[in-house]
């Protein structure tokens, strides 16, 4: 008999069919048994009228399979049950979870570091569920949207024989006789593709940092939605590509992510442009709306970035904000220096419900200026010849961003905690699961 | 101006337009200067008549912007050809390109290792820049089937601290104060998230096994397209699965990939069924016809791979055959043992034009089994918590499999070596570029 999910139950009123999944919730009532049946695609009931051996010993969890009929009732979740005829207990707990798994307010009664520590328990709860169903959807459309726009997918290595960025946060790797690191970002060799010929290409892969602080907004390894195109004229291409992109995953997220969106009482924004503002001027317009307070030369603190994307909220009624303009100390080697102010570079962040969410910019094409820069900065050329191999040869003006997964999502759902947002975190102490 | 690709500029005869890309050749008649323009799309036709001061400079591999008038023209690749009426250099070549970028018979002049240490430069060969053009497209049909069949799309760590098949082979990496290890291979995560309820998932990421020989089928960093299912009857629901998802990838491929595929001179194979041999026979099979030459208990030789696809091809006119029950002791501790014969497993393999492209069977579900199997082969329990954790509250019979993208790739186009069809391949000596 073939399998119907709890979403269909409804389309085959009147037939025979047959159910499975886990027992969310069970109210025994006399001679009548009453299951909400959980599977992949929701919740159901199942009444079970008269004695039935199996039926006295399902639990909460156990995993079971149903053969019945299907039958209207307005007053079931999703408009039908289903009648039990024949019930069979395929796995049984051995003792009750670690987990509410049918709590509706799970956050309210369960730590943080429970939820973690038993993801295969705790994903069982629906609310928890919805934040990964929003997940696969986010990159999803990242993925179709680069299709659409003729991007080439590409998978390049996260073993790495050098820093990205040239910097220190990476964690070592024992490759056979040699040493090496996890891969920061795919920065480098998304370059190359675009002077390969692809000219526009992105991944959807893991970035690695070893950051030792343990923040609510860092995890140590994530998933980076990266593209990059060629063929420029400069870093506004790469931002309206961006707005474009936004506007495509958040239609796609309120298309497809309704009850979840829901569930968390959130709303998806309705993007038509996104402001921008130079680092300098948000600073300035900080300084006028909120005094000196916790601030930094070149960047922005976390403090700074919750109280700017209030004001864009304010003034613009946007929940996202670009940052543009950040000075050159502060951005890696290949950031393109502006023409008028050298200082600065074509370089930008977009903050999205007080988190910055993107990097993005244009980048050196010039072979001749990217090995001064690399030199100004103390890197040794040599470290990285196959990279500046791809610019001797013909490399057309060229830019790109790396959106963070996880904090999208996280500020999607308006979750406290990135770790929230990611299936299995690595931070400072956590390995496993 | 709008840009326009080399493949639209037949829809833009008459109009003036743009286009942008590398000069893959370049031929001087008197006055007039032919370009053929390599872009993301291809190839197209440029005409310069007359003197034009950039014109004289360019070489091969220049990036060029060309204004002109389109024009129909039959002897032209595309149909048309640009009349151009101005002219610039984007970027110039330094010195020539250690690569032949417009061979038409790349292999035959140039060194697979010369190829993959110029990867930036090599990649702008159209017959090396079809196998990424076509490893996208397996990667993209794995995906849009998996949805389809309503897998989950997950991303589990890929640091862990512990080995997955409790072996050997595992790259160290420093985790601040512990140790830890690059996954080999996302198992142990996606059986859990099965567990969680989300029922079926699937997942398109890095595993790494180091292995520390160096054979034209091995690399140390692959990319692995799982997926992993709930309720399933037994494996044959897992291997149902994956010929339903062949030949969705293998006519996506067709579809979307035809001048690739003529490029390689391969076609795609038609799947209408794939037949099974258990391993014991088709070890008998391949005696019986080869008589005993190289072998191997509870598994096939690399030679014996080749020549049982002789035989599928031979007997049921199919490149691809499963080769099913092989033997407990050479499998993963997780794998469902046969309930006739306990030493025989109810796993498989897929062959694919002589190699095994695909790993997968049922996995144990009952928790007890699953602790004594992990038992019986010394593992400690301890450092599987988690994962066990999954099968102690209700656990339906599950299954799964992993297809290495590189290895279909490299089967799909008929390649040497599966570095051809890895962009920045990791094998035991190679770690950069």
């Amino acid at each position: 008999m073939k399998r119907v999910l709890t979403s269909n139950l409804k389309e085959h009123a009147g037939e025979k069919v047959m159910m499975q999944g886990w027992i969310h919730r069970i109210r025994r009532l006399g001679r009548v048994t009453f299951i909400v049946l959980r599977d992949r695609a929701g919740l159901g009931q199942i009444v079970v009228e008269g004695v039935n051996g199996n039926a006295a010993q399902m639990t909460n969890e156990s995993v079971i399979q149903v053969e019945g009929l299907a039958r209207l009732d307005d007053r079931a979740m999703g408009g039908a049950e289903l009648q039990a005829l024949a019930l069979e207990i395929i796995s049984q707990p051995v003792e009750p979870p670690p987990i509410a798994v049918n709590s509706k307010d799970i956050y309210s009664t369960t730590r943080l570091d429970t939820i973690l520590k038993h993801r295969a328990i705790s994903v069982r709860n629906l609310e928890i569920r919805a934040i990964f169903k929003v997940q696969a959807q986010v990159t999803a459309a990242f993925r179709e949207f680069c299709i659409q726009q003729d991007f080439t997918e590409i998978s390049t290595p996260k073993i790495v024989s050098c820093a990205t960025e040239g910097g220190s946060e990476l964690f070592q790797v024992q490759y056979f006789e040699q040493k090496a690191y996890l891969a920061q970002s795919p920065q480098l060799y998304k370059q190359m593709m675009v002077g390969s010929g692809l000219e526009r290409v992105f991944e959807v892969g893991k970035a690695y940092r070893a950051e030792s602080h343990n923040t609510s907004r860092h995890i140590n390894e994530f998933v980076s939605l990266d593209y990059e195109m060629g063929f420029i004229e400069d870093e506004q291409d790469v931002i309206q590509m961006e707005v474009e992109l936004l506007k495509h995953m958040f239609q796609h997220v309120r298309e497809t992510c309704a009850d979840e969106l829901e569930m968390y009482n959130v709303s998806v924004p309705e993007i038509t442009e996104i402001p921008q503002i130079r680092l300098a001027e948000a600073k300035e317009k900080l300084r006028q709306l909120y005094g000196t307070g916790d601030s930094v030369a070149g960047d922005l603190t976390p403090d700074e970035e919750r109280k700017l994307c209030e004001y864009s909220q304010r003034e613009y009624g946007s929940e996202l904000i670009y940052v543009t303009y950040y000075p050159r100390s502060k951005r890696p080697a290949y950031t393109m220096p502006d023409n008028e102010d050298p200082d600065l570079t074509r370089s930008f962040d977009l903050l999205f419900r007080g988190l910055e969410i993107t990097t993005g910019g244009q980048r050196i094409h010039q072979y001749d200026l990217l090995v001064e820069s690399l030199q100004n900065r103390g890197l040794d050329v040599a470290d990285f010849e196959a990279y500046l191999e791809a610019f001797k040869y013909g490399m057309p003006p060229h830019g790109g961003l790396a959106i963070g997964a996880e904090r999208l999502t996280m500020k999607l759902l308006k979750l406290k905690n990135i770790r929230e947002a990611c299936l299995f975190p690595r931070d400072r102490t956590r390995l496993a699961p």
